[in-house]
């Protein structure tokens, strides 16, 4: 059975604390008689520190969208093939052993995308499959664990390796200052994830199965408006009221597989701002501290995108390694809007105990290493 | 088995013909020294014609990225619906009945993609799949079928709709004078296609295999340039000469599956220009006209991008569709260099033999309904 093995993730050394993201927000937005509602939900976000690919003072600027692109292209490179040999050794798998690359990220855009330099550069065979996904935004990192299930699931014993680059700060635009931008500015963080999903053996989320579902009618409420500025995240304030109607998906989906969603023993939640958190938790009659691995993600390092749920669940495997036959669900949510969802259970490689967690102590308010 | 029935294919109602081509390029062009080289290579293109979705004035005005884009999702809309449901007749299959939409473009960028609209639109379910793909360039229309493949292994009886949508007038770049662009810019023409994959049943190309290949160290030989005018086609001196390499893999491929690449019945092969039709009909000992439907596409349409081969696909099956048990490869090319590459073998749908051609006669050169 397939199985998601445990992620690697990497966060970039530059820092901005909440102090001096409100701190911008009142010098750079001085005057927007938007500002002081946005400062407020900024507070809310409980977001304490973001990691980003360039100084904050660089990043504030807006150096053009084919300069920003040549950045992304520089920082990817840089930062992706260090956490992909992680999540490799992590796996008990070496480039040659992966069948295909699922490269998500929706803050950039190349094409080729960079599989084709993964594929020149690390070691993968010239028949690895390429799935670039640039459109599915922060529900990419469901995506990408469910077609990577998918295709364990049609070649038993293939392995896939997800790669999620998500440099958020290169999508700031200084120029939009509505609330929703405002507020965005404060949430969003750079973060590089990858996992491989293991046909056969491993450690970690045997992948069971995997569903799609997208609210109807509610394309334009998170979108990009495409412009020769690059891409402008447009996010509409309904955005946070939609654990109500996603919450009974979720339920109907687990149901289909004859587990109560309200009584999961681990749950990795898509941590798209702090509402998205309490209310799912609310509405699936969950006990707050089970997303305490969304909630460390978001607190430490904003809104990371598709890599939200990568994060979340090394964080499962680092801290809190649940038992054999433990049943979890894996949420990701993003535009459309668009829920990914997958249940599996936890399994363990007895013919290889590789990638053991180390003591919960020993990790648990360090940044793993920085890409 | 997973079966490709019968695709549609839509152009648009605007045509420019080779002798409007080549006086475009050479007043727009005048005293660049390039020209001769460029007007040369056009006509060897043996384009007849192409369809695009503005008028050839229009189209050679840059009015923004910004705006090119909405023009992309104006006329994306407006497009598509028609081909799909005449793609899900084809296949005998109701818009209820598709479990995933693979929607591949690289000629205009949308997020949420098209997927979201055409479900709330067309009567999708909202657990629909999407699998929104951008960066595979024409490789992509091979991808599609491939993914759609996997898809229906790992779920049998899953029905998935692949939509390409490649409006390549929306990329022209009027400041790119290189003789690469000048080419481009006479070669690449605009069609939305799609085609349903179908778990169960089906009249069709029944997929018995799938893989995919990339060329070593040439992540820049066709790539894009994002800049703040939009995405610009970069094309190596070197892409034509492609096929001496790739000619090895498909014969590796096929011999994998126990067929002579050299005589197979049918051959669906990406019509990126004459030179790599011409080349790989040599290199695997193949008469020319064996790809007869692929240069149909090219002299009518031009290339059309990952819309090639779901084109060539049509002619076949509406001008002389094969033999039951009769064996076929699909092979597609785009940026990495990257090859998607199937075979395939004939089949009706004995239950239902709902598409059978029309006599070739009568659509032998009637361009498809016009979109």
């Amino acid at each position: 059975m397939p199985t998601l093995c445990k992620p690697s993730v990497g966060v970039p050394e530059h820092v901005v604390t909440m102090e001096e993201t409100l701190e911008f927000a009142r010098t750079v937005h001085a005057g927007n008689p938007q500002l002081p509602l946005a400062l407020r939900l900024i507070g809310n976000t409980g977001v304490r520190k973001r990691h980003i690919v360039q100084p904050i003072e660089q990043a504030l600027r807006h150096p053009g969208f084919e300069e920003r692109n040549r950045i992304y292209e520089i920082e990817s490179k840089k930062r992706c093939p260090g956490v992909i040999e992680q999540a490799l050794a992590h796996a008990g798998v070496t480039a040659r052993d992966i069948d295909a690359i699922i490269y998500v990220s929706c803050t950039g855009f190349m094409m080729p995308s960079l599989t084709a330099w993964l594929i020149n550069t690390m070691g993968f065979r010239p028949d690895t499959r390429q799935l670039p996904i640039a459109q599915l935004g922060c529900a990419a990192g469901g995506t990408a664990i469910n077609r990577a299930h998918d295709f364990c699931t049609a070649y038993p014993g293939g392995n896939v390796l997800i790669v999620s680059c998500e440099l958020c700060s290169l999508c700031y635009q200084p120029t939009d200052d509505g609330v929703g931008s405002l507020l965005s500015d404060g949430l969003f963080g750079d973060a590089v994830a990858a996992a491989v999903v293991r046909g056969h053996g491993g450690t970690g989320i045997t992948l069971e199965r995997n569903a799609s579902y997208l609210i109807p009618d509610t394309e334009d409420w998170i979108s990009y408006a495409v412009r020769s500025t690059g891409f402008h995240f447009q996010l509409d304030r309904r955005v946070p009221g939609t654990m109500e109607p996603l919450a009974p998906v979720l339920r109907r989906f687990t149901d289909g597989h004859g587990w109560d969603v309200g009584k999961l023993d681990f749950y990795l939640i898509h941590a798209g701002g702090p509402r998205i958190l309490d209310d799912l938790a609310k509405f699936l009659d969950v006990d707050r501290e089970m997303f305490r691995h969304s909630w460390a993600t978001l607190t430490e390092y904003g809104n990371i995108a598709s890599a939200v749920v990568l994060d979340a669940a090394r964080r499962l495997f680092d801290e809190d390694p649940p038992s054999p036959g433990d049943h979890g669900i894996i949420a990701a949510f993003g535009p459309g809007i668009t829920a990914e969802m997958a249940v599996g259970s936890w399994s363990t490689d007895t013919r290889a105990a590789l990638d053991l967690a180390p003591p919960a102590a020993a990790v648990a308010h360090r940044d793993p290493e920085l890409v």
